[in-house]
């Protein structure tokens, strides 16, 4: 049976959503495929009222639906056993909760402020006001972020150095061959690649060779994605 | 057999390496008994001259040797496979790995300038002056590190969030049940508490409950050890 996603929609069909990239690749990883994906709006939601709540992405998978990337993750992994493993056991589940908790914490203050420019000019033009509004509640005057990302993004760099230690002993977060965790902390990477030419990471950068190999993953499935990076 | 391990030994029996408590938890956690602990001083390392090199924690088992922790941790979890896993997985082996890191991360700048003084405290006598001239070349005057260390433990408790959330979600890093993430973390902790009187985290952090139980594990093996702290 074919499974739907409900992700975040931007500009031009753009699709930039971190934590949609987490359901996107695990998807791909339990080979879930063909898989059908439906844009949600800022503006409207309406796709997705059936859930009675607003969050994206939503999974539909017969005639059960569920919501926030985790649970997807863990309902994938616990109902397509036999399909290639996200986890691997229980503590290498707790490992990509860890490692999720980790990567909010270096979302704000963070990646956000480095993107959050270019994360408006990515709005699909109808969700701008209402986006702008929101968002000036949290970080003040949008403007005030145009400039300066190249700065900000030195410093979050030096906060990857875990990330760099291991992806310096292993090709992937997962070991030799990728899993959930990669996942988790490519969303990151993707979103800002969609939506920003900010050069986040070092060519010379251990994390820059796996962001590649992360892009290569699923025939380029990744890579192919409309993004203002190359 | 009985296995052996060499660990760093400080003032009046005080075993507070934290490197070895890694050790030690994954030695109780495999089911490795008895086995027999040797200290190592820093002035004197002879007791593992025969590894023809300098650094505890070193294991012993049968006519083989190893060092460094994370060396020590991946030899029981691969030679005792049948015993309780540190790890679960490759990808469980994975998160460790980031989990080190982190920590790594979080010692220093972190704990090492909090608890410096009290470290100088807890040396065995004999070990003082080579220590006080080791660690003043990276550190400097040690006697700039006996105040300020509670003001210190309260923004090293901000970076511990990931830890924090993890935490609130399930009883151990690894999950229902502790693995070898538990022990990398705890080790930090152990070593503070062997050697300082500093709070480094408060009793309505989900972290403290968590150190509770690590050191309730073994019968209250760590709880057991000489220390600072209560």
């Amino acid at each position: 049976m074919t499974i739907t996603l409900f992700e975040l929609g931007g500009l031009d069909d753009f699709r930039y959503c971190p934590f949609c990239w987490r359901t996107l690749m695990a998807i791909k990883h339990k080979r879930m495929e063909p898989f059908e994906r439906i844009p949600v709006y800022y503006r409207d939601r309406s796709p997705i009222g059936f859930t009675e709540q607003r969050k994206v992405p939503v999974l539909v998978d017969g005639d059960r639906w569920i919501n926030d990337s985790w649970n997807i993750a863990c309902y994938l992994e616990d109902n397509y056993a036999d399909r290639p493993a996200l986890f691997g056991s229980e503590m290498g589940r707790s490992g990509a909760l860890f490692i999720s908790a980790w990567v909010q914490q270096l979302r704000r203050p963070g990646l956000t402020e480095i993107v959050l420019w270019d994360a408006f000019e990515h709005l699909d033009p109808a969700d701008r006001d209402w986006w702008r509004e929101d968002r000036e509640k949290l970080f003040g005057r949008l403007e005030d972020y145009k400039d300066g990302s190249e700065a900000k993004a030195d410093a979050w760099r030096q906060r990857l150095e875990p990330l760099r230690v291991t992806l310096a002993e292993q090709p992937f977060l997962g070991g030799e061959s990728p899993g959930y965790v990669d996942y988790i902390v490519f969303g990151e990477f993707q979103w800002a690649r969609c939506i920003s030419q900010v050069e986040l990471i070092k060519v010379d950068d251990p994390i820059y060779g796996w962001r590649e190999r992360v892009l290569d993953l699923f025939d380029g499935f990744a890579r192919a994605a409309p993004a203002a990076s190359a």
